[in-house]
């Protein structure tokens, strides 16, 4: 047992982050155990992750592990029984170097992860890509899991960057967002563009962008768009 | 509460474009909240459109928003404490410019944004498009969003053309028809096409179907097909 | 009335071509209300086959249409009060000329129509193909709806020849069998067949299968496979 | 009846066997009555296979059927009355010279059997399939049914290789496992590496992984992921 346990602000974040994984299944963006979602405890040091080789058909509130900012399960605490994502390094090194970061998400989808075999990024070529990343998407350096190099790579990418969405070298997007639901809608949108530019590009030269449309396509997005309440959800 | 929000003619406009969205997602034409549906109340100068940035899974026949042909949400009617979709613009002028028109989609669907992005028409190489769309699929101008621009651009491009589709460049399809539904037909219909053809295309030369083949694949169809009562929907 | 609708064979059939539309839309080979099944009543010169133009969610036993092998509804049977699929003269033109055909389906799936648009025949080059098929996929003459043309392509292509499968120029795939579950078998494995050739000489030459293989797999598959009650289904 | 009909191992082999079937449709790697499921009774020297030709919403723990290393089927027991999958000779040759190997699955799916129709390995650029297959996915010999030589050729190509997956030429993936869980989820990630992999390149050169790199992403994975007690599941 862990006092953290009765906190509602723990337990919130444990069912957005169960219940988001199903909009990976939902959109085919991973398969069998493959994936992570977390989300930032608002207020805390803490964030709530996936546990490591689970179904996702076995997903729930209780079995989404706490940790702190260095990546360490919180003891006790429920689903502390089993271990955190593989990614969990990954993840907690975004979350205490990108404050204003509230969610983060990996996937292996299938066009990103192409995208990346190649190290290309994607050139912004569509209007909702304008919209949603306000310019291309970037490739981030290949790096391996064991060290902190995946966490770097993700943060030197993405800081100061308009996109929510790296691809990481050989290997597969990241994405951050003002929380988990974010992070998650940018997972779902980059694959989106990732698979429409790549077939668009098959077939033959695609017509760029100017510039400053695609500026005025994101500033109006990132301010206008959705319900006041839930802007870029 | 609003006079209209007893009228059973706005009422059934209501469920049909709420119902109608489900369509889209079950040809997978949309992700997370893009695309929308919209209907004109028959008799009217009102017309039914999906709220902005809400998800499918939450969509119903009263939430949907009544707005005026210029735009606006009518004050007080069901819905109206949501902002309607942010392509209503675009469906309004629509619906002023083409008295005929009784119904309008709008989606980011794979490959049709494919073909838009390289401002690419989709040449008329199956019966089953000669049938639809009587011909190519139109490529409209690039157009922003915010003023009407995407309105003029879809207008100027089907007025007096047999496609009941257009995709404007850079964006994505928008389709027309003589009610919600037979717009959703248009829209699930132009990206089996564009999807088919571009597949076509990517293994060799397709053989062209004569002009007067066209036509008359196309006049039969307009004409016979389905049950006498629901013609070409 | 009519007294075939007492019939217990007649129901039978009504049945299994109702249920079995359902395959075609498991396996995503048709949209909206494109495609058809008919199957044969055996022991009699009538067929059932699809309404045209009705929803896949609305198909019951009841309201397929029994027809004659010349294309005519049977007055006043089940579902009479409505129009057959407008394919249904190249059905009937099918069962009158092959006499061993029990079913016949007709769809518009997606690499099928591929490989029908450059007018090329599908190569045998995968085992499961072999077996299935016993060769190439032939193309059938282009022909359109409105007279026999369509069911004279369709009887001159595949008599005497190995694959139940025809792909009409620019049209689509038609396929036979020894019942409508058989056809709809075909129409199943064509459209994989279509799919997966398409995308293997995407990426190089293939393979060729030496014809005494593809005579030996082909001979074994229609005599040893499945269940014995149940060959080639 | 049979003794091994009340057998707990036996049954428990029979309900896994029964069900992991589904996740190959869940992946969209089998259609019809295609692809097959076996798992080694823990102990002895007996299998549980699908039945041959059976649809996939009828399989069931009871018509599994049970059979000796040999690949005949134990008689009298559960199931028996129906014919084992026509793959069960190339199943039985695997266990009978990979003692190791507890699971065996094969299917046709797209990408998977695109490679084998060009006899041309994956090569490994994508870190997932570093941490699943450790390197490239062999190629099989191409053999055809009726004799041992599938079998022989899948002992052949993998005995000593990390990957679990071959892709036997013309035909399709056979994978192998720890126990029938671990065989499909090896041929659920085999095609999701083909279709990866295919579409990378189709766009442009792949970036290579050093070898050490994949040695060392292999390792960890074998020996770390997951929760303890189902590593590599």
């Amino acid at each position: 047992m862990s006092a953290y346990d009765s906190d509602p602000a723990v337990q919130k974040v444990r069912e957005d982050v169960a219940r988001l994984h199903g909009e990976l299944t939902r959109y085919g963006l991973v398969i069998w155990t493959g994936g992570n979602v977390s989300g930032r405890v608002p207020g805390t040091d803490l964030f709530v992750i996936k546990p490591s080789g689970v179904s996702y058909d076995d997903l729930a509130p209780d079995n989404m592990i706490l940790c702190t900012l260095d990546g360490a399960v919180v003891p006790g605490s429920l689903g502390s029984e089993r271990s955190p994502s593989s990614d969990t390094a990954a993840h907690a090194y975004v979350y205490r170097n990108m404050p204003d970061v509230g969610g983060v998400v990996h996937t292996h989808s299938t066009y990103a992860v192409a995208w990346a075999a190649r190290g290309e990024e994607i050139p912004c070529v569509i209007t909702g890509m304008a919209d949603e990343f306000g310019g291309p998407i970037p490739i981030g350096p290949f790096a391996i899991i064991g060290d902190e190099s995946i966490g770097e790579g993700i943060v030197k990418t993405l800081t100061g960057h308009r996109s929510r969405a790296v691809l990481m070298q050989n290997h597969g997007p990241f994405t951050i967002g003002v929380d988990a639901k974010d992070a998650v809608k940018a997972a779902v949108m980059v694959e989106d563009v990732a698979r429409t530019v790549h077939i668009a590009r098959e077939a033959g030269p695609l017509i760029p962008i100017p510039q400053d449309k695609i500026d005025s396509l994101f500033n109006r997005y990132q301010n206008v768009y959705g319900q006041s309440s839930d802007a870029r959800r």
